[in-house]
């Protein structure tokens, strides 16, 4: 059975996995970069987010194996809103084509929870569809859309926590940041302590603590 | 210059450094001793709280380092009054003599953060102060007991935050378990994100991460 998974979602020791007041000049929120320098250290991860990769130095194996495993294996990923931008409310125009520019970095079909539908936007490499049918009906077009392979959940902290409430969330890779946030978005934030949820890993990298997190684990 | 150090405080993935509703039956708070379970699987945390100590097995000596670290060089120990006991309010008497029995593990002078002063209380090795003037007060008083040596503050958790939020805290070890409570008190509650702490060390022992914060770290 495919499986619906989230990965490198990164969280601060106070659990923060967003900063407060996102905008377009902080697509993470306030003080929400700081929680992805463990990635933006690897290889992969700067690659992905267009820096100049750095070499692969002793030290950062566990943490740039981490952050590809978030992409084995997936054919289709799910976000919430806020994280394919900025705009709120209504699309005044069709303008905002997402964060990443002419190529974005996913390589499949995406699917965007809204409440304000528009016509999917096909970029180079990616499709992105415009959900307004809920969490459930996002993860049925997306199973279909992968054909059999996995689906990710991309984020951001509200869509991982809906998904985890409802416990349709299979896996979940969480990496601890060594930083305080004080304000901004948590994922655990279930008054019932995600009872049908399990840590089955958790491993120390160079930059963050990587934990994983199964149903029934 | 002697230092205010909190050492062994655990913290569940969800942020909670013990269960709620605390009582004579549930002194971690509903759920909160799993928090420990990391500790009671050491040889000296184990003994601390009365049991057979277990052999130290290879992969315990991280959890088991940590674990010790808390008791070195400190002279003596500031806790909260519910770390002292469950009974709220006026003190109806003064038979309860907390929850270690005839001999505390603390053999130092004790200082308890209360509004309800009661004489103080020898025990064998052990003297608990009980200090009505506030969270600076029983620093100064325990300080001068200390003798030079280092003040630990011994939680519960609302007494960690209260000396983190003042940035009278020096150091501090937080020990994440790996599991959910979905509530219970919080120790990193502060909306500027402790702006004066930083990390300084993380480690992965066989049943807890161990963190270590400094002020200006």
């Amino acid at each position: 059975m495919p499986k619906l998974r989230a990965h490198n979602i990164s969280m601060s020791l106070d659990g923060f996995a967003a900063g407060p007041d996102q905008d377009e000049d902080n697509p993470l929120g306030v003080g929400g970069r700081a929680l992805h320098e463990w990635a933006f250290a690897t290889p992969s991860g700067r690659a992905m987010f267009g820096g100049d990769p750095p070499e692969l130095t002793p030290g950062l194996e566990v943490d740039e194996a981490w952050w590809r495993a978030g992409d084995e294996g997936i054919g289709a990923t799910i976000m919430g809103r806020n994280m394919f931008g900025p705009v709120r409310g209504p699309w005044p125009d069709h303008s905002w084509t997402g964060w990443w520019g002419p190529e974005p970095p996913y390589h499949h079909p995406v699917f965007v929870l809204t409440h304000h539908v528009r016509p999917a936007l096909e970029l180079d490499g990616t499709t992105f569809h415009f959900v307004d049918g809920g969490i459930e009906a996002a993860l049925e077009l997306a199973f279909a859309a992968a054909d059999g392979a996995d689906v990710r959940v991309g984020g951001g902290a509200s869509t991982v926590r809906q998904y985890l409430a409802a416990e349709l969330l299979d896996d979940l890779h969480v990496a601890i940041a060594p930083l305080f946030l004080g304000r901004g978005e948590r994922i655990f934030d279930d008054p019932a302590g995600l009872a049908g949820y399990g840590v089955t890993e958790v491993v120390q990298g160079a930059g963050a603590t990587h934990v994983r997190i199964a149903k029934g684990g």
